[in-house]
């Protein structure tokens, strides 16, 4: 069995938490790892280090780089989408990538799970299931009248595979009282994205049911399975599609298994504050970094923050999310007009709608600590053997300090090795490089200074990662 | 006349943009200058530059810095306290250091004024009157039951002075009922904390109801009028008292003149919200940085932020007060309880209680960017001809890149002027110094390295400022 895990979502739901450059699936939001990495040790023990992360160009380094953090070698085991076309396009590229007689267990990789044995007792019978030929959905017991999930109407149970049963419909997401009637009923299950099928059954089932997508997918078979990149253009050219609607709401060969793993989609600050750990007033706290949470008379609120005091005096019900950049308060349970936020930033071409305080980028992160005029101050991470471009700019100067690690530095002929508390000057237009030769990061502090510290002023030379000319 | 502004107060009210040291009076909460600045163009009509602030040794820096900055040479009007004695030993020293004969108007610093011509011409008006020998409290024609002032139950009509009136008596803070009844009833006026009256009158009046203050404070005369410290066991010993309750509920040479200034003591989120313009939806926001207030389905809050963006979704009649490294939520009219978040912080000796991220410092003030494992980063903003200590650190090394103004650097026995882009690298042990030879502020950004970064590791060889050996 091999997981295909989709981690190629960006939502702004939880903003300012996540952003389109920092999807939330990369986000330790509940436990010690990411999202991401806690969907891939639930699928560890049934799976090994058989997984296939489909995701964006954007994030396939994050991905690459949360996989070897846990361990698991990236190479080929990554397929970027050059452009988002929902569910159906991006399993049906995983599939392609598979043996046709493999058992794929597809899984979104931005859900939370409290009993993860529940789910990989579940996951190992749908992998026989599937393995017979079934399409196998994963079916939620609903806890509550949810209004944001779709939900599935299960049938008659499967005679052969206890435990599966038909499914009768799938229904949209229902108003307050059908999801009451839903829920009193006992016969619907939400729908949960997770899907367990062969992957020449799902492709066959998909040249079935989506033709289109099928034609447009085939012809890529090759490519994805020699590890190259995705034709731009041919797969921009697919339909917007997901599984739902191309295969599973119209196959015949769908069977449902229902399951109660503490599931959660975290798809709203109230969803986080319902699976995090509560004081006795019913206050969630998680500080990411040495900030501290003072509540006074406080009851019932999320509060999410890093390296600031947070001090919430007489509130109740509140979701108060501090990020270094941007904060939000707003009622825990009517977070969703959060979005409005984010397009009146993107309007204003405000970088904090999409962009992090951290910025991933292939060889590590930066940050900018602060931007004055005439000068920026940034916190450059490398990964160990990390390297940035052989670049120069034509506009600012750059004085460097390494403060953690080591840093290989070239500045036009010289090449030297700096220990903490060394520091070099990098004159305008000087040819320059940084590199991390060492096994522990790279931490280096950089003062830009200059009348113009655009990030488009950079000419690269040379590039470990393709990014010459671009 | 001169104009006595007391400088000295420190409260938490305002937390966490006020501390300890940073009191309220500093900050710009209204307009475009400080409290006291404001308080200051408010009397210079009236006083010219004659000037006398009474406050702490911690903050006379920012005093006389304040007081640079709108063109008043500091030399020769600041007087510092040693400890803070309340109001009546305050404005002794004041009173010490004037002639008898001359009028002294005495302001608290913290306070806002919509109407300030109302208070000049009251303030004409009560010079005469003071000047005529009598003891003037400027009481403020209520607008509402407010049960966070003293009130002051006007008597009769003086005959020889329009306007002006005898003082019945003053009355505590009292209960909302009975401050409902204070303001149906007409006769009673808030208890302002603003005077005049000839400084030799106030003496003889300490002399006469506080005779303990009087006495502790009158060997005192020569000292202050010299403008040299005062002494610190001396000042120690007198008790803690207030004007109010030392001479002015005593004495019987008391007017109180009634005035509607628009005035407020901005004791609260609360009272700030009441004075700053609002939105439609009743908003009232002031950004001091870059920052941006994103306000959707938000009503009758008060926003108070810097250089993030604060997003306020679905909630009303909050405060929300947002600074580099300490955020406030809380109902805006019950922010009271912000005192227990400052003892909390205070107990578990989080420098957020006391410490703004800016501290002031006599040659101008720092800022901690950013600290690190082994690593602090600080941006250094230093006046226009100030200088820092001739130093040493044993346990780290720092280098200097400056990003605005000139910077003069001793590293042992080299002297250098430093511009823009330009760094200095200072070794563990060097002895070194930083001067801003320039007209325009110096800014530069500071990174240390070492094992331990605490501010108590520095040996002081010379100081402009008296500190060495300290």
């Amino acid at each position: 069995m091999r997981a295909v895990i989709l981690a190629g979502g960006s939502g702004t739901r939880l903003w300012p938490l996540s952003r389109a450059q920092m999807p939330k699936q990369f986000l330790p939001l509940v436990g010690e790892g990411s999202l991401f990495q806690e969907t891939v040790e639930r699928v560890r023990s049934l799976v090994g280090d058989d997984v296939c992360v489909v995701t964006t160009e954007e994030t396939r380094f994050l991905v690459a780089a949360q996989l070897a953090a846990l361990g698991i070698d990236p190479e080929g085991k990554v397929i970027s989408e050059p452009a988002g076309r929902n569910t159906a396009p991006a399993i049906g590229l995983a599939a392609l990538a598979a043996d046709p007689d493999e058992v794929l267990l597809v899984l979104p990789s931005d859900h939370a799970m409290t009993a993860p044995a529940v789910f990989q007792d579940a996951a190992r019978r749908a992998a026989a299931v599937a393995d017979a030929g079934l399409l196998v959905t994963f079916g939620i017991a609903p806890s509550s009248p949810e209004t944001g999930y779709g939900y599935i109407r299960m049938g008659v149970a499967l005679e052969e595979h206890d435990g599966f049963r038909v499914v009768e419909r799938f229904v949209e997401k229902p108003d307050r009282e059908t999801a009451e009637d839903y829920l009193a009923d006992g016969g619907y299950v939400w729908n949960s994205g997770m899907f367990a099928f062969r992957a020449g059954v799902f492709l066959e089932e998909l040249s079935r049911h989506a033709l289109e997508v099928f034609s447009g997918l085939e012809p890529l078979r090759g490519v994805v399975v020699a590890g190259n990149p995705v034709p731009t253009a041919q797969y921009e050219a697919l339909p917007k599609i997901s599984i739902d609607y191309a295969v599973m709401e119209r196959s015949h060969r769908v069977a449902v298994l229902p399951m109660d793993p503490g599931w959660s989609d975290l798809g709203s600050f109230g969803a986080l504050w319902e699976v995090l750990g509560r004081d006795p007033d019913g206050n969630a706290v998680r500080m990411s970094g040495g900030g501290e949470a003072v509540l006074v008379d406080a009851r019932r609120n999320l509060v999410l923050g890093g390296e600031r005091v947070v001090a919430l005096v007489g509130v109740e019900d509140l979701a108060v999310v501090d990020t270094p950049d941007a904060l939000l308060v707003a009622p825990r349970e009517h977070s969703q007009e959060v979005r409005r936020v984010v397009e009146h930033l993107q309007a204003t071409g405000r970088p904090e709608a999409d962009v992090p305080r951290t910025v991933p980028r292939p060889w590590g992160a930066y940050t900018v600590l602060e931007e004055g005029k005439d000068y920026k101050i940034k916190r450059i991470q490398v990964h160990p053997g990390g390297r940035l471009s052989l670049q120069l700019h034509h506009r600012r100067s750059e004085q460097w300090v390494v403060v953690a690690g080591t840093a290989r530095v070239t500045v036009d002929d010289r090449v030297l090795d700096l220990a903490p508390g060394q520091g070099a000057e990098i004159p305008v237009a000087a040819r320059h490089r940084l590199e991390n030769p060492g096994r522990e990061p790279l931490q280096l502090i950089e003062v830009q200074s200059g009348a113009y510290l655009g990030e488009d002023d950079i000419v690269r030379l040379e590039d470990d990662y393709g990014r010459v000319g671009r």
